[in-house]
């Protein structure tokens, strides 16, 4: 509950109930058509499931009261689904998630899930990186002071900043993809014992229902992706991480006292219940906290892959709510960021300021060894590489593509 | 999602938006009443603030969405507030939430929700160490092998094993609930610059708000309570592991090959959508895989302490998922056992298959050493002394008391 | 490695292979002493027991390279110290480690060292709160920007500030001398199959002990103390937590930008490799992020604790590298504060100079409702008695106590 | 300390501070090879430079102790290093680091350290990987219970198994020396305000470096690369998964219930102190233990990302302990599966026995459902192909070439 403060409406949508049993009404529907494809099914009944598979159609509700006596929301939905499709068609029903075991129906629509969240957390990113190269030309060798250890070491320029901080995620989305390419698949185990039924068409159907539902075909059909699903989950840790470092720095550098960014103010928050007029750095704040909370998540996961119970069919939704929190921590931290950042405001003369402070305090040769204002200068040529290549790089992955 | 398979009814409703907001209405009723008690508000606002704090009179969802732009959810919640009082009396919604800060109220209305989800999860502890201690007594000299690192060390007996698994949870449940007292107090924070408007009669209004909310008062009025909470959370990881040792070695001794307990399989289950009947140990392994959740939920509120936006009204919603998702893994796994422990089925032949098993692979002075069955007799002399004093610690603390 | 620059070289000395295997040979010599008192063994066969138990008799990384080999470290020095007894007196070698089993020899001497590690770490704390209530007295009503999510929210004393940095560490110490008297025990269990020969004298026996080692006796001798040991865990997370903030607090408000306290500067270390004179603030960094490692080091040993391996005598070692570095941890940050904040300079005109920048920005009303310099005398109220009660309650645990 | 049990004296060594001195003494050899062939630096200076870079000439002990005086490791052995330049030929020591940061030199250096352990770290997995196939293609199609929650599911092939083990662990290997590339560079950048004296020949020098050192060059030299390091952490917290999950399914297989592989027994641990011949999995149980570290020490390093002392010089070794335990973690784990695995005892009759008893416990129709042992024969099949992929992955890359 109060997600809705750290995250949209669209991805508390993707990641909510109805969400998942639609997903999972969409493997069964591919799986049916793909069966018949290849003659396993008859088409008529093919058709009276794929008819049938509409999550409108469903009490998503009972469903997962259901759950537990039935075996697993796999279980529950199947029978559901199978009453449903009998209905209209008795003979149907027997073809129901054909030789299909209840695993991987879970994890085929899980995936499904989890790709549409992706692309929005890959939208955001690519925002974020795109307003930061945008400063950084803007701003290539602007005067800044570098700190290291919450003390100023050195002038830089507030362009390398803003490379620095774009580098990263331009680098995060490209792995988040190549993460999700191997993990996001469709999965297709046969049922205890009914390996023969399958006549050993796996990989046709695979082929199909990849096609029609966006994912990608697995390394071999009976390759556990456990691994490669924690291995995205740790890239996700890692775009975190790049986003709360993000965070922190304008936080700190939007302090009253620092003032060399501020957020954009809405007049509505001005007033606020405070009585006072605050300058808020409230979208970093949120950025930061939902942030703060990936390794724990990531910990979690990691752990679960060494549990015994690890992914079976009843007790996946106990990894599911780390998943999905995940999934909520990386994408909370992006939006708060992507919806402030094209507003920020640069104050070119508070970084000058500071530095003509410290200078004041010191001996003329230290103040030009490490604080002549020039070093901007030295910091602009970095940037201006460091810009070439990391637009090369953004450029050649627009963000539609992660969700076609 | 999906936590219905982990949870009951009763927790989730009680961890939902609803409830939260309702406990913020209790608190804003309960301040009314006690400031005007202490002469601070006339006695007709407070009439007419009480009458109005009633959940059914709001539109929580509203609430929360407006949460952002007003400034957090306790902001959102008084506007609201005072605009429908101001309804029936105008005057009187200027004494709404009366020189109080937004943290006081949600932090308190936290509180509330706290107590009632703790109650549950004492009184499933209580069942568990109950039906424990019964066992204990039942089977207290039963041969039975004792392992350390999955392979059998030496005899024992029954009886011990089940005094050996309630100790912790009889321990548990006391430090839980000196640790809910010192945390669940009312908190009551002046606003910014309205200190003065309360005469000095804060300790006198929390005194009040106390009894009337059923909370304890903090050691100061000024007490920031945040190490209390971190120590509470601590306690619940410290019981969830508890859980999870017991969850596990039941599991582990229930195994198809093992088969010294059996879980009570309900017909239903039976035939599950697997075709087959499977000896099932499902309820212990939720009750695993919901405590092997909580030392990362640990994690999370410990660091937590020292991040500068910690409890910041606007961000404290990402504290609370991890704080609800805690109490969740100490429930959950609270639960499975409560429900399950006392129709446990225990097999005396099968742990004796064992130890006659292993006594006929060892030379006979090597059986006799470690493997002599009359070592139980051994075990069941401790026993009886660990009954004895388990059962008076948890006589003094009977189930009731806590939400009390 | 490298610890050395986060700890100080009695706690490494403590934490070290040596310290662990003479806190062993105290163990056996208490032992032998308690059984001999109590009948159990020949007087002569302890005196000769007694005499040989000094750790310069002993290889110590012989017997840690022989550890695998022998079944775990307790067995090892066993295996030597019946080796080097028996040179001396054959007979009494048979009563070495009598009746005992391995595990209880380990956790006992892991209680002997913890004990001293947390002397070092109370005294330090003890430091830090006396150091902090003095400075909330010196300035109990010096006006202070207070800040929540790094903006400035209204005026408060840095008097307060520092009253509200040293409560939770009042409040640490006292419950970790708590936590640390339940777990820091005597452990005495019977070897397998050696109940007899105790001839139910154990009570008597660990009595003895426990007033010669100088630790706490358990609530019951076969009291698993696995659970206390994690709750003392628990605590040593709280107060990294609050000393972990303290840091953060410092070091923000120690900016250059800032300016409203400074780290005491070695002439030394002003000149440095770095060519500049840096105004550091590495305490805090230092402090800041030895408490960060907390957590997760907590959340080892909490996962641990539903760990089918836990604490079997061959394994604990790995337990003992989280639990070694969760003390470094929480003295690694105590030590940095309390070594720094005697010295710490703090500029009152600085604090001055950002109230009446943030007032000039703002309009009358809005600089008098938050930001008059007068609430300082507010809080200078509310300081005085908070320094009355943590003086009370930090008087009467003078430091000295808790190694004694 | 106590590491020696869950390590070897190879990687002991390799992560000591001795080790990590040599490495920095060999940055430094390289760092004037290399400018002297760009012509920064007189050749004479690089061959003084050179011919002193040995870490006998040193007193490690000392460095370190004189670390927090001198503003951090690099500080003080670049110290003592020009002092012992000068010695010799006082015009070198000007020559010593020269414009570089003292944080090229640390990072440099551990990923030196990091390469050689990561190093045997490989060795071992393809150990494992290597035996785990020679068995899976021993036992291809040898019935046995496949379980899921710790229960029967249905029967399936020992060959299956191992395979199903063998995957990750290929996968794993191959994402792990992609990871090093990325992350094991030579990081040059220059001291503050030092830019010019490097005239801009940084890419040439990296270059040099690179082939000397045996490093990768990086993508940029002003690229930093704690994101690289972060997903090379993120990627042996994957292996420890993956070898922990076999770790505990060997152990769980290997209960004296179950019994179906079997540690081999070394004849001097039959004995041990313990009294009796304990049936030992204390390989699986250390390699269980240390892997179940990892995921902490994995979210230690992520919670690091977006800390603002990150990789401050002075604090780094705060992050180095961290670092430094998760390549233990895995090492650990790694190297207790590789001794062991080779001497793994299968036992096809146990597998049997624990199939045919089931079957007895079940109706006719149930029993051939899932239980039939012919269902081995379809598990055979599956992994003869996965065997034909996994030889393949495994033979492209043989285990020498990682050191390489």
């Amino acid at each position: 509950m109060f997600e809705t403060s750290f995250s949209s409406p669209e991805v508390l949508d993707a990641l909510g109930e109805r969400s998942v049993v639609a997903a999972m009404l969409h493997f069964e529907a591919a799986l049916a058509r793909a069966q018949a494809a290849a003659g396993l099914i008859p088409a008529t009944a093919a058709q009276s499931i794929i008819g049938t598979c509409k999550v409108d159609l469903f009490d998503v509700a009972q469903i997962l009261r259901e759950s537990r006596r039935a075996g697993g929301v796999a279980a529950s939905l199947v029978a559901r689904l199978k009453e449903t499709v009998g209905l209209f068609n008795q003979e149907a029903a027997a073809y129901v998630h054909f030789a299909c075991s209840d695993r991987s129906l879970i994890e085929t629509a899980l995936a499904l899930v989890t790709r549409d969240v992706l692309g929005w957390i890959d939208a955001d990113v690519s925002r974020i990186a795109t307003t930061l190269l945008a400063l950084a030309e803007r701003h290539t060798a602007l005067p800044m002071l570098a700190r290291s250890g919450l003390q100023p070491v050195a002038v830089s320029s507030f362009g390398l900043k803003c490379a620095g901080w774009a580098a990263p995620l331009v680098g995060s989305r490209q792995r988040l993809r190549r993460a999700a390419d191997r993990a996001l698949t469709v999965q297709l185990g046969a049922a205890v014992g009914a390996l023969a039924s399958l006549e050993q068409r796996e990989g046709e159907i695979i082929g199909l229902m990849a096609r029609e539902l966006g994912l990608a075909v697995p390394k071999s059909p009976w390759h556990a992706p456990r691994e490669e699903w924690t291995a995205l989950a740790c890239e996700l840790g890692l775009l975190a991480g790049s986003l709360g470092r993000l965070a922190q720095d304008l936080a700190l550098m939007s302090q009253h006292e620092v003032g060399e960014v501020t957020e954009p103010v809405k007049a509505a928050a001005l007033v606020a219940s405070h009585g006072y007029p605050r300058r808020s750095s409230s979208a970093c704040m949120a950025a930061w906290a939902c942030a703060h909370h990936a390794p724990q998540r990531v910990a979690a996961l990691l752990a679960a892959m060494s549990r015994e119970d690890a992914h079976a069919a009843d007790t996946w939704p106990v990894e599911w709510t780390d998943w999905s929190q995940l999934l909520m921590s990386a994408h909370g931290s992006a939006r708060a960021l992507a919806q402030m950042l094209p507003g920020l405001q640069v104050h070119p003369e508070r970084m000058r300021a500071h530095i003509d402070g410290l200078r004041a305090q010191l001996s003329k040769n230290e103040a030009e060894t490490c604080f002549d204002p020039a070093l901007a200068l030295e910091a602009g040529q970095i940037t201006r590489q460091q810009l070439q290549l990391l637009q090369g790089e953004l450029g050649s992955h627009p963000p539609g593509a992660a969700a076609g």
